[in-house]
């Protein structure tokens, strides 16, 4: 598929590396259209499935849209491209959190009765938000497979059937298994996803590496 | 050991009628010195082990001290038993938890940038605060073989490494395996286990029982 993603820092590169892998078209959109880190993305990749351009460039490009900005600046950038994502696939990945604060908190705004992934949405309402991959490190999300064999648990949570069935494809294609995929409901899920991530970060911090997760088990 | 709870809801009586079944002696405090709830539970455990009195009286007896109550009134609760709880162990098992938002949010003034296990602490400097036990039903709480053999995750965090230690003990008892107990450090890490908790309750009402946990899992 045609995929953009939005950002250039590492959770785009990881992100935009995976899908070209597994035979998706992928454009990287930046603020600069000369950013030397959108630009490395292309020569990473010498074939024609990677492309570079601004955000603008990157969300017309796209079918299914990355938001892979820094959570802080996420919004912001999304305004930068200049369209109403109607009917596109929006997946949210990016976490809003304040890491001025010790222990880090998640920015105000977004945190308990908001999200990230509800604010692109109410911000976008003809795009179509599923928020997933962000309860964990990217290196682990696009290969979920270095951890206990991939038994482990990855959420998604929107408003629309189609997109979620759509983010569940891309994710099995990244190793999830689908018994381990747990859809949370509508877009407001994104909130009880952003908030774990702050036991997510205290974990991280404690055990000084980034390859863990967790795994829901029910009886 | 002596152990007083503050509080006469369900979560109260679960713990209360574990601690007696695993030996300890418990006295269960509610604000009316008549309360049926107060009164029952002694009548369910038919031996010297088990009373009931007021806020103050249970925190008195205990030399360990479950904060129970529910969220909303946990600090009034204990601001009822009129002590400092100078050298004493506080359990905070309770969650400051909103339910008449859609979906569930966290009281305000406990969420993000504080907590209810750091609410008590900064209430009672003199006291040792542990944060556990809010992450999942109380039921499985105080029986977690019920689920996967056992292998699944309960967190602590607290000031204190004597009281976080004692608090170990008591959830060995209940059947916690030792390996299966996060230690997240400070009582900050209390923030961290009320955020997760909104993911719990999500969780709570898409599989509709009570009855499963996460386990965290590292390579």
């Amino acid at each position: 598929m045609k995929i953009g993603i939005v950002g250039t820092g590492d959770v785009g590169h990881f992100i935009g590396s995976r899908l070209i892998e597994n035979g998706h078209q992928v454009m990287m959109g930046g603020r600069d259209p000369n950013n030397p880190k959108g630009l490395g993305f292309v020569k990473k990749h010498p074939s024609e499935n990677a492309a570079y351009g601004t955000f603008a460039d990157a969300s017309r490009f796209g079918e299914i849209i990355f938001n892979a900005a820094n959570g802080r600046f996420a919004l912001v950038a999304l305004q930068l491209a200049n369209t109403d994502f109607s009917g596109k696939l929006i997946i949210d990945v990016a976490n809003p959190l304040d890491f001025t604060t010790t222990p880090p908190t998640l920015i105000s705004e977004f945190a308990n009765t908001n999200s990230m992934g509800e604010s692109i949405q109410n911000q976008y309402p003809k795009a179509k938000v599923v928020k997933t991959l962000n309860t964990f490190g990217m290196t682990l999300g696009i290969n979920p497979k270095q951890l206990n064999n991939g038994d482990h648990t990855v959420f998604v949570s929107g408003n629309d059937e189609g997109a979620k069935a759509s983010t569940t494809t891309l994710l099995i294609e990244f190793g999830w298994k689908i018994e381990n995929i747990i859809d949370l409901g509508d877009i407001t899920g994104a909130r009880s996803m952003e908030l774990y991530l702050i036991l997510a970060v205290r974990m991280k911090m404690l055990f000084g590496e980034p390859i863990f997760n967790i795994k829901v088990i029910k009886s």
